[in-house]
């Protein structure tokens, strides 16, 4: 067991978009375990875009990352020495943890995970972009048989995770896309209704209504913006909006301008309704049965873009506003 | 009778505010009645923000008034003239109508109304506006006892009469307007919780978090933009609005800036749902129960900013956007 790590610590609050200079791959200290400690080896990390909002300082409905410290997030570990009775050693775990090579935890919000499906699974599909998809599907979003739902984002972890779950709930989903490659795989892979490339559209909006001429039911927003407007544009009378993420705010120093037409919530009576998954972890069991009977049954795609290396996980970071993910986007940390 | 009438038409479709030269007094023919109608002579009008909607071409959840037709709106009448056996001659009569001496009617959409209390009250407290209160509370808002609920344009028609409901409902209320008087009226009058003239804030945000140092859980809005945005930034988690107006961008040719922090609505889970009070008439005769019941026990307060004579219709409607009412703005057209 050596005594020194690899980790990946915030070094400065970004403004804007962050660069590679607000992270630093530095060597750390392995703690020693106490009483009722394990020590995990981190196999895989995950990012994800809600991280951003932790970059920046001040209270929000998670604390922020501290400068100086390693950044945290969704990671799979392979527990390899344990004080604790129930974590023992050679358990997979899920957990939030530290972008190190190897993590501490007395089992406080850690799940064991079993190796029947790839591991890092339980970040994306099986894990909490699934389980957002599938809370707000049940719990808000309630779509129809034969009901039209807009999904932004379409091809991210979420966002691909609702359009399925909603196709095997009946409806007729249009799926948005930011590249030609993202836009293929969802009409061909997914074999969503309609897909709209909407860096290649003059108006949205129009595309939308193209793509939905009776309008639409429902809309999950993982971006705002001017994917909002064009949504609240095409929604029907009683259509609802599921707002789970704004991701083309994220970086913005300037609020965005659109969307311009909320009035519209009122003349046909839309509901907007926002969600984070910390609500829905009693939804876990009953989710995971639902995805691994679809994964089983061949009827739900996972699609992972997987970074190589600790000291890739900025890089994989900030490719999410690049759109360089198809599905989850995901570091391995070691193989095992 | 006459057979000659004064009619207000549409004579051209406003930009922007409203304009005098938007209106015309002329004289029209009065109709003679067939089997079924009847004819009424117009007592009251209510003139209502709404009514801006109306003018512009293209669809909306109402047909666009014509141009070179009289408007439309809220009236009370008295049957003067009857082919019709329900609506007999001598009954007061509550429905839509042209904004003209008489109106005829086959007595669809038109409900009777008795004269113990002032007929006026029909078209506000105990009318569309006191309905859309009520059923915004109702089906929407669902207010609970020892909740905060904020409430903007709180002295008009619709406003007074949500603070007033909520009172009931044990809520403390915090209610914006525009002028001194109208503050000093919500205030001793209505007693209010808390009350805020928003003409007199440099942050109309930091102005309801002063009145309501934990928070909001609910906002009531008429007005849109700058109030929406203090409500988001100071509602708790889980609140909710209720998307009733805009006032403040039903004139404006450009898109309102705010609200800027739409990404809260995730972060907090927070509910924005639009509602029209078409959808709502079900509600009307357990309205009239509680309207009238806080009526008779003096614990509804209502205030009637009354205008003398149909030829002022269209400035009666005009001092909407400038705040000139207090309460219902009407228009007495008739004194029986």
């Amino acid at each position: 067991m050596p005594s020194d790590q690899q980790e990946v610590h915030l070094v400065s609050r970004p403004t804007g978009t962050p660069t590679m200079d607000n992270f630093e791959l530095t060597s750390g200290k392995i703690k020693e375990i106490t009483d009722g400690q394990f020590m995990a080896k981190t196999l895989w990390l995950s990012v994800d875009p809600y991280m951003r909002g932790r970059m920046k300082e001040g209270k929000s409905y998670v604390e922020p990352f501290s400068v100086g410290e390693p950044l945290q997030g969704g990671c799979i570990g392979r527990v390899i020495k344990s004080k604790n009775g129930y974590f023992k050693e050679g358990l997979y775990v899920s957990t939030m943890g530290p972008w190190a090579e190897f993590f501490v935890s007395n089992g406080q919000d850690v799940q064991v995970v079993d190796a029947s499906v790839p591991l890092q699974h339980y970040l994306g599909a099986l894990g909490m972009p699934g389980l957002t998809a599938y809370a707000g599907i049940q719990r808000i979003a309630k779509p129809e048989t034969g009901q039209t739902i807009f999904v932004s984002s379409a091809s991210g972890a979420v966002g691909s995770m609702v359009c399925q779950l909603c196709k095997a709930r009946g409806c007729s989903v249009i799926g948005s896309s930011g590249s030609s490659d993202k836009i293929r795989w969802l009409k061909e892979t997914l074999a969503l209704d309609a897909v709209i490339n909407y860096k290649e559209q003059d108006s949205l909006s129009q595309a939308l209504a193209n793509a939905a001429p009776d309008g639409i039911h429902l809309y999950w927003d993982n971006v705002g913006a001017e994917h909002l407007e064009a949504a609240i544009d095409n929604l029907k009378t009683y259509g609802r909006i599921v707002g789970c993420g704004m991701i083309a705010s994220y970086n913005s120093e300037e609020p965005p301008k659109a969307p311009r037409n909320l009035m519209q919530i009122i003349g046909k009576r839309l509901t907007f309704q926002g969600m984070l998954v910390f609500d829905h972890s009693d939804l876990q069991s009953e989710f995971i049965k639902e995805a691994k009977t679809l994964l089983a049954e061949g009827n739900l795609v996972i699609e992972e873009t997987i970074i190589e290396g600790l000291e890739n996980a900025p890089q994989a970071f900030l490719g999410l506003f690049e759109g360089n993910n198809l599905g989850k986007m995901l570091v391995r940390v070691a193989t095992d």
